[in-house]
């Protein structure tokens, strides 16, 4: 924004609803709001405020609207798109203080929660009611950005994806107005999906308030399970057929010698630097031994050579703590570099090739990558280290994102399984939603007529 | 419509797309699409056409967007809430013609199928390779009108409903344009959620052309049960406990003694006439054992008075199939009246307190009805038998469902849980959806501007 005096302006309208101190124009707290975790572009936004309910979150949406400036919701940071970027300035709301757990219903297996609350935070509070909440993407996002961009990870194989565990939320459109999108039952036919719809919005039809969740019961049992390969061929291919065989997999997770190794140097592990897959069972015991049993067969046919298995939980914690952490060791093995991740996902026959074609891809354009996935569900990143101030390694980075993404719609795949599209993945839209992106500029045109709801994200 | 000339003209114009043959104003024709399966006042549409592919029903599309007719997409007309009526004349598209499975992708576990496949077309046809499609609701509809009104039914409580099954939906808009909603990935995060908000939108948003579906490996171990309860109460606590307890349960369904009575008349059953507990369970063998056994210590805890276990696929489907037609027992054994049935679904918890006070609202206005229910996840229905010509019967039906949709959505609840909104629970909507509902009419208008999709449906 040019204009000095419509943002004096503006900041001393939003000091009028909020306190003073949880408006800010300190240019530290605008570069923490200018980037998220990847390779894209940063940007300030004008102003950022910290509300503290949804009253505010209301005010501050009505005196955007008055003065035509964009609004952009913030999380955690944790985009790998751009989605939380203000690329075109304006207000970015940080939801840091709207973080509590506000119910846990047990009984119904519900939550209900404010968007500033993260994974952990959440995690640590339903052990006390012996439940957990199965959406779990690595990063410790909050539950709002989560929603946001329809985040999944490495349990979606057996529970869904977050758009499945959404039972409502409260959400503030552009003009203040606050909804309700859904209700607290297990399911329901009653007029348009607009829970559906806001999941995977990303800010771009109006900003989350509340959220109801559905969680799940801590299973009785969990095994979990390391099994090395010699290729990555022979590990997709075990992924496929499991899958293929209907054992009842809780998550399988594919990762490369590569990202062994950064992970190996980042997390302190000794894990045999060879393709391998990270598993896990949850069920009843004596159900779990029969679908082990199954699944080290399937594993021995493909070409295993070795497979391991914790039950003790410390030890399958480090194992699934280490797998997190993949991505962030790529970025700390690499200082000064940033990350590209592609997020393709793919009819689970097709994966195989896909993977195929990717290393290929990789390997042509000389790049520093490694593969990690929830192959389970056919959705797998390759982890691109890159000067985003060089312009010819970006060029490179973004033909082999390219050459992916191609492969992937070609078989009625998707250029992003659980990232989102922010601006990264815009270039892909016409490609892959064809005339159903008119619709989708109708609805958002419908609800956020003046484009103030982070602008130019999504839809162009 | 008053004016005859025009309704020739609409006519002539619809025999040069299809075959003549395939557009009708036939009073035999017309008649039977003037209903549905309910208590719902009948109307006629001004023409039935039988498209055979996807260019037809676009062709039918642009002509009623030129004509300004109402267009009603129909399946197999078991509708309950009035869905397929055209109240308004016009149009209706009858998919008969076009019912084939197109492609069964069993590597994918996906089915592509026309609008005009019924149910148990689709399974006949799964069988060969193993698989099943997962949703049951009872009716033998067409999957284009299960997905219309997002139905579930007796097996939603393990495998969700109509909405998670949908990967992809060509739909034709008013415009006579074609898009496809999704693709073959197993998850998307990718643009708005088109899949999400066409299910459910009973043919007011476009017309379905082609879907495609998630479909499920036939289970290795099925264990069916039926379990007797002195009272409704004990048993809608036996289904709360065994919920609660994390039991993956498959089917739990509930029917009262009036039910029992009605299904023993039309099914030639000889169960005992009290509640009931039909429920199923799907698995490897080892884990089923341990389910049942923790199942069969809950129910007796619950108060049961016998349970007993059917393993035998024929004695199961028997049983099943006795389940599944108690609807229309009840219609079949009340010659010369129609049925309103009661769809709320509330949280689990709320279960026990919402039947109790249905069975008291029914009991209190003298009519004759049964319970039966999807109820391990919170949804059931009564089912009450009137005369739709008999105005005070029909008030005292209306006063029955209106106390039981009230006592719902003071809970967190819905007003249907899988028939749909029609025209029949459109009263609820604003009490049901609040201000979200003027979101929803947002949508209605920048997707159908001149209200021709289904008009006077969900959105009034």
């Amino acid at each position: 924004m040019q204009d000095t005096a419509k943002r004096m302006e503006l900041v001393e309208a939003l000091q009028k609803v909020l306190a003073a101190d949880r408006v800010t124009m300190n240019e530290t707290i605008l570069q923490q709001h200018s980037s998220d975790e990847s390779y894209h572009k940063a940007h300030l936004p004008e102003v950022v405020v910290f509300p503290e309910n949804t009253a505010e979150v209301s005010e501050i949406m009505k005196l955007a609207t008055y003065f035509d400036m964009p609004v952009v919701p913030y999380g955690y940071g944790s985009s790998l798109e751009a989605s939380v970027i203000p690329h075109q300035g304006g207000i970015t709301i940080d939801f840091a203080n709207m973080a509590s757990v506000l119910e846990v219903r047990e009984n119904d297996f519900l939550v209900r929660v404010q968007p500033g609350v993260t994974r952990s935070q959440l995690e640590k509070e339903l052990k006390k009611y012996g439940l957990f909440f199965t959406v779990d993407p690595g990063a410790d996002a909050t539950l709002g950005g989560m929603a946001a961009t329809n985040a999944s990870g490495t349990t979606s194989v057996k529970y869904g994806i977050m758009r499945d565990q959404v039972r409502d939320l409260e959400v503030v459109l552009a003009d203040g107005s606050i909804i309700h999108t859904g209700n607290l039952a297990e399911k329901s036919s009653s007029g348009y999906n607009l829970n559906g719809l806001f999941v995977g919005s990303e800010g771009t039809l109006g900003c989350f308030t509340e959220l109801t969740l559905k969680v799940t019961g801590i299973p009785e049992h969990i095994m979990a399970a390391r099994a090395e390969f010699s290729t990555v061929d022979d590990a997709v291919n075990a992924v496929i057929t499991i899958i293929q065989a209907g054992i009842p997999i809780a998550r399988v997770e594919l990762v490369d010698e590569e990202a062994i190794r950064q992970m190996n140097v980042y997390s302190d592990t000794t894990y045999r630097e060879v393709p391998t897959l990270f598993l896990e069972l949850h069920g009843n015991e004596a159900g779990l031994q029969h679908d082990v049993q199954f699944m080290e067969e399937i594993v021995t046919d493909m070409n295993c050579r070795q497979i391991e298995f914790e039950t003790d939980t410390a030890a399958r914690n480090k194992l699934w703590e280490a797998r997190h952490h993949a991505a962030y060791a790529f970025i700390h093995n690499h200082p000064g570099r940033k990350q590209m991740v592609t997020d393709v996902c793919v009819p689970i026959s097709e994966l195989a090739g896909a993977v195929k074609d990717a290393r290929q891809a990789v390997e042509a354009s000389g790049l520093s990558g490694g593969i990690v996935g929830h192959v389970g569900d056919g959705n797998y990143h390759i982890l691109l280290m890159l000067d985003p101030n060089d312009s010819i390694e970006v060029e490179k980075a973004n033909k082999v994102n390219e050459q992916i993404v191609g492969y992937a719609l070609e078989r009625g795949g998707t250029c992003t399984g659980e990232h989102g599209v922010g601006t990264g993945k815009q270039k892909y839209q016409k490609q892959e939603h064809g005339d159903a992106l008119l619709v989708m500029r109708k609805i958002k045109r419908a609800l956020d007529p003046d484009d103030i709801l982070n602008p130019g994200k999504i839809i162009e």
